[in-house]
């Protein structure tokens, strides 16, 4: 996934002569913390924050260009960039926001907090049973009450609360990704669970094969 | 885990007595764009963010409490809920933050899209070559060489690329969850491949026992 794929596209931006009193406005009119400040070329000249502004506005400036960041401070990233720098230097450096530039170095999106925790949470939200039909697609000549079966089995064992096929299924349907790898303790045991399932119903296979 | 230890402990809290220019300064010294309005006994009086900082400098307010939110439209958290919940809420409503209140209604943290952020990152930089240390160690009776030998198979199938098992290992090494599954294209993809992976060393494993 790319930066571009995941930056808002319809952010605010100002320009260095805008007054510090009609910007504030519109930072609270769109709820935004932070902007861009770009000349007529879309290219970035400085950055902004509600601190800036503030602090002006307690200080009797005028203009934005008197209280913004100059562009040299200013982080930013590329279209092309893999959405993980941005989730990396979002969580680094604690910005709520930055700047995306395209080839021309043209500010064309902006990345905040709220675009990363959306797409991080949308696959914590993919529910496990859809993690059981792609293994049960995946596992030919494997029937999907077999599989079932082998995941009561192994849901039994792990938790020693006797598990039927039809009470775990009922529970996959409503169980997510997240909900998942927070009960399992992690990733890793998440995915143990899942290979031990695996493995299970494939050595019944081949136990019933050899009859 | 609990909305408890995703939590911030150590947020800026105010008084709705306290002057809008020493909160707007506090502000900018914390880095905070928001923050819960207590009483004295740390229970929720309302909300303030930099907008209502903004507003309130623009039209000479000075304190508090002429500017911020009431309590009844604040949304929070328990420390015993779900931080699923906090993920849920702040993609969805788009809040930068969410006081946390404890089992006497007291405001003991904050949740932030940066706690957030990096609660859910950390997943995604968990290291691939973890997931098949799991994994070997779930198989029993395979070796490691026999894992790495199927992996690259599996691999060399779903690109068309000759992948040898040493590139394999060296691949996983470097390579996060996040990267992987973004370069296989979601969860099921990457989660059927490791299936592929266990079914294969699995059949080997049968068929060499046959021998």
């Amino acid at each position: 996934m790319k930066v571009r794929e995941m930056m808002d596209k319809y952010f605010i931006y100002v320009y260095p002569k805008d007054s510090i009193d009609d910007v504030s406005i519109k930072m609270e009119n769109s709820k935004r913390f932070t902007a861009p400040v770009l000349n007529k070329e879309m290219k970035l000249e400085g950055w902004i924050t509600s601190f800036d502004i503030t602090k002006g506005l307690r200080e009797n400036k005028k203009l934005i260009s008197e209280v913004m960041s100059p562009v040299e401070d200013i982080k930013y990233l590329h279209e092309n960039d893999p959405s993980r720098l941005a989730v990396l230097e979002t969580s680094k450096s604690r910005l709520i926001s930055i700047p995306v530039l395209d080839e021309n170095e043209a500010v064309t999106g902006v990345i905040r907090a709220f675009e990363i925790v959306n797409t991080l949470s949308s696959l914590y939200e993919v529910k496990v049973l859809k993690l059981y039909q792609a293994m049960h697609k995946q596992l030919k000549g494997v029937s999907w009450d077999e599989l079932m079966d082998a995941a009561a089995i192994i849901t039994t064992r792990a938790t020693g609360v006797k598990t039927k096929a039809k009470d775990y299924e009922e529970r996959i349907k409503n169980s997510t990704f997240g909900e998942a790898i927070w009960t399992t303790g992690g990733l890793e045991s998440f995915f143990v669970g899942l290979i031990s399932v695996g493995e299970l119903v494939i050595a019944r296979r081949v136990g019933k094969s050899k009859k």
